[in-house]
């Protein structure tokens, strides 16, 4: 039994909560923030805590706050002998050093307010130098995920960026699809079904194996048709740079 | 039961074959196509044909042919009795005009070679000037889909182009995230997961609510860090028109 005490109020801190909370290989001990009112998801169901200066004993100390803050609040911990992690996909595990025990324990996914995922199939970057506490990490991943990874500070930082292309950056794609159907009038949910297959197709191929489209094909004739359609300077604009983009990977010429 | 000629042997003829053919209230009858090697795919399960110049009569006719292909092939149909149809998101009914009735039947998806997808979640979207004609083509494309829409000619141009947007340059996003990750030996399926949650997100929330990041918190520091992580000139590149995009979008100054 792993006894983990959470800190923090969060997406991330609230979905581990929930996570951990059903996994009967871990004593769901504490959950730890500054505001009585933002832990109200855990009341009745665990003890809360706003109290920084009095910390119990447990195994594994989970600090899921913003990047900002991490270092800040590792301070409060300095003195505990558990070990002191955060779930931060942009920040060094150093960044906790003043504690005795520091690694990191970062699912990689995305949160969103009320809306609880399963762990099962996101996976667990961790890290940590010390071999035991390493093992401790994989141990406590595994009773979430079926993919626990050891990454280490500089992997993760390349992972976060690549994560900002695949999910933040994509999701602004969706965005200006949104906005172009808002447009004309047409119902963005009839592109729900594609956006989902675009994705999906990745299972089975990689994406320069999956690219496919007007740009892909070097056909310049419904590109320029396209340009006709987008009446948005910034969508003209982006419309290009990627078409280009693709036809300079895929290897036609500009 | 709806009598149904497809011609064309590609992606989509191929999809529509597999799909139709599993129909009990279409009888597809034949697939015409140039190549009788194209054809192998419906060999022994339905009638296949080379010749153009000798068309069956059946109620309607599926040109999933290419694009620029489209008007030559229509030409062959000028005769028929029956509603000739393509399955082009990019081109208009028009360029079906030398046959007697026209129509458009766009399925709105990504279609893989050898990967048979089910139709079901799959909008078809439809298009004909006769009313008749169109409460076919609905009868049709439920026989397959859920969803039916009737959609004009420059509602479907605009699809279209937020198709490209969604689905060729959110693929193309998803090509660097691979290319990020190689260069820094992590696997990129650790990013799948990540991926098909920002699509599954559209089903509770719009994209400009589902929006998160570093540029939409307006986390210099963040961003700073990225672009130093980012060898490419391209990556980093679209790293800044995307996040200022974003930045701009969700009212943070740049």
């Amino acid at each position: 039994m792993i006894s983990v005490i959470i800190v923090g109020t969060g997406n991330v801190a609230q979905n581990l909560f929930h996570a951990f909370e059903k996994s009967p290989e871990v004593n769901m001990q504490l959950i730890i923030g500054r505001n009585q009112r933002h832990l109200s998801f855990a009341e009745n169901k665990v003890a809360i805590h706003t109290d920084f200066n009095h910390i119990p004993i447990a195994d594994v100390y989970i600090l899921a706050v913003s990047d900002d803050a991490i270092a800040l609040v590792a301070n409060k911990f300095k003195n505990v002998k558990g070990l002191v992690v955060h779930t931060s996909g942009a920040t060094s595990m150093n960044s906790l050093n003043p504690c005795n025990r520091v690694g990191v324990f970062y699912p990689l996914q995305t949160f969103t307010k009320g809306k609880t995922v399963s762990f099962q199939d996101i996976p667990i970057c961790i890290e940590a130098s010390d071999k035991n506490d390493l093992a401790l990490l994989e141990k406590l991943g595994q009773t979430l995920s079926s993919t626990v990874s050891e990454i280490s500070s500089n992997q993760r930082k390349t992972i976060h960026v690549a994560a900002v292309f695949v999910n933040n950056f994509t999701n602004y794609l969706y965005t200006i699809g949104a906005e172009i159907c808002a447009e004309n009038n047409v119902d963005f949910k009839l592109l729900h079904s594609l956006i989902k297959e675009t994705a999906a197709k990745l299972d089975d191929l990689s994406p320069i194996q999956a690219q496919t489209g007007p740009a892909k094909r070097g056909d310049q004739k419904t590109l320029h048709n396209h340009l006709q359609v987008l009446k948005d300077k910034h969508q003209r604009e982006l419309y290009t740079l990627l078409s280009n983009a693709i036809k300079e990977k895929h290897g036609e010429e500009l």
